[in-house]
């Protein structure tokens, strides 16, 4: 990559992130009256939902903790980061320890879910914000509410499965992909033995359970110990999904002195997906598709989200700094033009989430019980600091 | 109409019915193995999964049962819904008497959900077979079942709801009109002072909790005593399912001797969701809008889907036939004609179900967890049946 693309490059992220993502929730976002975030926005950032989804409050804590970590020590993000952990403690959770899925504006419960990636989370909130406000207790709770997930995880009949487990049972991919990326943000806070033997379990269910090199593709579903299911929850695979994975390995591979085998596992896992997600008749990535090329039975499986496209970006980006190889250098040009055609929102800011698989816009929402300032922001953030540092490596 | 009009479109729907949609079930679901039907299709017949969708089961045996009753004696049809029926008596219920919402292929439960909806289709695969094959066990199972359904239905607490009560409640206006077409079809076994007591209560509830003269809408969700909310749930609306509800009531009004204030207020209906829901841009008719204009949460909101032309196509023709109004006739030719120019599977026969909102094809699925022969063939039905009515009355 020459200089003047990379400073461009440098600007996009560095600019949209500080100059636009950012602001856009900021300005919207904060509820003074009753704590924590309204983020179910329309377009120009009107309150569409006043309900408050825990995955989004526990992602934007996250945010404005990394943001003062990582870029600069501004007042006013401890305080939003601060605003956040206080609603997440204060609402956020039920008697048994575990996380509401969602809460009404003032903070009342109103779902929890059998999963536990709201827990997931909280964890990375709590432990982002202890490294901003040096606060040792919210390190001590992140710590605790790991230690939660992993109890339900790990013991059987604790979480109520929607398939009755006597006829079938399935794992997700998201569960160890997602242990390994909050298990990464705990450890920043302070290592321990737990975190490396979580992640090298959780590297290992990816690549001897998920990847599928008969189908050269990660299956989001998978037996016990790996079973290939032939049904269309067996044979899902989410491009994207499976992308985010690559590049949380890719980050584990740097961490671990740029361990060879894990970087190129997670090639591995990167090439399969570009080839398979990228829709050649119109660009983008596919949301869902059939390893054996059936139809996909989900409504949305050829729309094109903004958030694997973040991924994506970041994780050939990322890709590229770490093999020098030429091809991920095409693939984040190809990926990073398609999106900004596509995904920013040039009358207010921000991105849209949901576009037609012809790219044109779905839905106007800003926001929603997934969406909120996670996956662009971070990708933003990422991308500017990747590539500063290749600068300042030259 | 005119006389050459209505033979054309009898025979559209005829043949459609008997000569392309049934075909193509006969030909590719039945499961001569394990009993029951495969319905989740591929357009050209693959199987894509062998699991057994409970709403299905109960449809397709309905279906055939149907048509039986009303079209001709035939023996494979009452074959076919005796296969249908076997496979519900012997694996569609759990020890509690509900049923389960899918099985395997071989019959084992895999899910069981916290609606009732299985339930009701139970009854009437039950309630019309029954008296397709003078069944007198199975016209006491459907009344067993409905029974049950009412009692889980009026019963607080006994399925456990999604959304925690104690925060906020919500009712959905699908149990009304799915307890009103039921009861429909159940009465039609024989009559009893309940079945008009349930009726009576559902049109109640429509009329008074779910209609909204200040949106001029049908809400699909209100708080228990018609309360709106202004949430995303709360402002949703499903023209093609309001639709639906409108000619479900515009047949009772029929059962009741042509009562003029049901017909009236099924108007009222059919008139707002069409005014609402049909696409000014594409043509056809939107899946979910928001009462407010706030755009809809769901991936599927602007797609276009089968089943709700289906719907309007009969209930614009029955409007016409009942009010002899030109408006109705007007509509039901352009829905016609937009829906026969855009679902037809040309090259295997049947329709697809999910385009995207140009209409353009989204899944060639034929079937899924939801889509089998329903609402297709129960819409040619239906308007075969009411043109050869308005034919012989000239």
């Amino acid at each position: 990559m020459d200089k003047a693309r990379r400073e461009q490059l440098i600007e996009v992220y560095r600019d949209g992130l500080l100059n636009d993502t950012i602001p856009f929730w900021q300005q919207h976002a904060p509820d003074e009256q009753h704590g924590g975030f309204m983020t179910f926005l329309d377009a120009d950032g009107t309150v569409v939902s006043t309900d408050k989804p825990m995955w989004v409050m526990g992602r934007i804590t996250w945010l404005f903790s990394r943001l003062y970590n990582t870029v600069e020590k501004r007042e006013d993000w401890l305080h939003w980061a601060r605003h956040g952990v206080s609603f997440i403690r204060e609402h956020g959770f039920d008697s048994d320890g575990r996380m509401f899925y969602s809460v009404t504006r003032d903070g009342r419960p109103l779902r929890k879910r059998r999963y536990l990636y709201t827990e997931t989370f909280g964890v990375i909130a709590l432990a982002e914000f202890a490294r901003a406000a040096g606060d040792e207790q919210a390190l001590q709770e992140a710590h605790d509410l790991y230690r939660l997930i992993l109890r339900y995880y790990k013991t059987p009949g604790l979480l109520e499965p929607k398939v009755i487990p006597a006829t079938r049972k399935l794992k997700s991919h998201a569960m160890p992909m997602i242990l390994l990326a909050t298990t990464q943000v705990l450890r920043q806070a302070g290592d321990e033995p737990l975190y490396t033997q979580v992640i090298d379990e959780s590297l290992s269910e990816v690549f001897n359970h998920f990847m599928k090199p008969e189908f050269r593709l990660l299956l989001e579903n998978v037996g016990p110990n790996g079973e290939f299911l032939d049904e269309p929850d067996g044979r899902e695979v989410n491009p994207g999904h499976a992308i985010e994975t690559a590049w949380f390995i890719m980050e584990e591979s740097r961490y671990r002195d740029n361990d060879a085998t894990l970087l190129r596992r997670a090639c591995q896992i990167l090439d399969w997906s570009l080839d398979f997600g990228w829709d050649d008749q119109y660009g983008g990535i596919l949301y869902f598709k059939d390893c054996k090329g059936y139809p996909s039975p989900k409504y949305e499986h050829d729309m094109k989200l903004w958030w694997p496209h973040n991924e994506a970006i970041y994780g050939t980006l990322l890709a590229y700094h770490l093999t020098g190889e030429q091809r991920y250098l095409d693939w984040h040009a190809r990926l990073h033009d398609w999106s900004y055609q596509h995904f920013p929102d040039r009358q207010n800011g921000e991105w849209f989430g949901y576009l037609h698989r012809d790219g044109s816009v779905s839905s106007t929402l800003k926001g929603n019980m997934w969406k909120g300032p996670f996956h662009l922001p971070r990708m933003q953030l990422n991308c500017w600091k990747l590539l500063e540092q290749a600068d300042s490596r030259r």
